[in-house]
């Protein structure tokens, strides 16, 4: 019974709580290294590996890792074995906004039964292609609608979705400049 | 034997210059809309289906849509039934420079063998979770190290990767700011 009672929308608050007051005492714990090794198989596919991370003073490995291939569809040349690298994007988005959200929710005392979004970006592949330099090359935007079902009021779910939105790490490594650095090792 | 010798590093290259040609011809068909759907199950696990998008002047759908399980691993509180949106987002641009320089390199000629990366990037906690104001929320930075086995020059490769993080439609969206548009809907 003790148990279920920490539980709201899935998320133990009690260990969210208790994750937070942890960091409070020794900040380092909250530095995370996140990883992936990515193969490429022949034109536009490839398959990324996403097995281990750092975070929280230690290296965790996952049982088995989790296996993605990407690819293009036939209008852009490949054929179609997995969404491509910018659906890929978009998948990250959703999945940490509404983490992000179910999460604050749950802190907040704030009971969700259900939450659902359609997500939309707009790509002008001439900056891709190298046609027109004034051409911005990733999504020009990225829109998020939300529906969400809750017995919190209205005014209550805007201040969630917001919060979500500040808060969420794939949203601010969008939608503030991140430096991506390449380079070759032999 | 046409068709094989159209072919580079399993990119139509044929068909890529008569893709830029249409498009210099008539710039709209580069407009994309790229789409996917969410739905939250519990506490961390969220699932993304990716099926239709618009392009080249139509909608497109696949014969059957790809779905991905987004999770968080124990330490951060879920069950670890899917890789996290963090390492999503590593997995789209590892995709998306991949296939950027794959294409590139086959209109230029050069015949690639084999691309490997491995990518990182780190995230303080502190951001997501509010603990302090200063901390940066999304990525600090990410860094993609390629492995590249080719008979090409190293500066020819050194010019790929370069073309590569400059059109990556994923880098781009990454490392300049890139507007993410949240509301709620009924």
């Amino acid at each position: 019974m003790a148990q279920k009672q920490e539980m709201l929308n899935g998320v133990n608050v009690e260990g969210l709580f208790q994750t937070i007051e942890a960091i409070k005492e020794e900040p380092s714990i909250a530095k995370f290294n996140f990883r992936a090794k990515n193969e490429w198989i022949d034109g536009g596919e490839n398959r990324t590996t996403v097995n281990d991370f750092y975070g929280a003073g230690k290296t965790h490995v996952r049982s088995k890792p989790f296996v993605f291939t990407k690819d293009e569809p036939p209008v852009l040349l490949g054929n179609d074995h997995g969404a491509n690298p910018v659906e890929y994007a978009l998948t990250a988005l959703a999945g940490c906004v509404t983490t992000t959200l179910v999460y604050y929710a749950s802190a907040k005392g704030v009971k969700i039964n259900k939450v659902e979004s359609t997500l939309e970006g707009d790509i002008d592949l001439r900056g891709l292609l190298n046609i027109d330099e004034n051409v911005k090359v990733g999504y020009e935007s990225i829109q998020i609608k939300f529906k969400i079902d809750s017995d919190a009021s209205e005014e209550t779910l805007q201040e969630l979705v917001e919060i979500a939105k500040k808060h969420s790490p794939v949203a601010n490594t969008i939608s503030n400049p991140t430096p991506v650095i390449i380079s070759i090792s032999k």
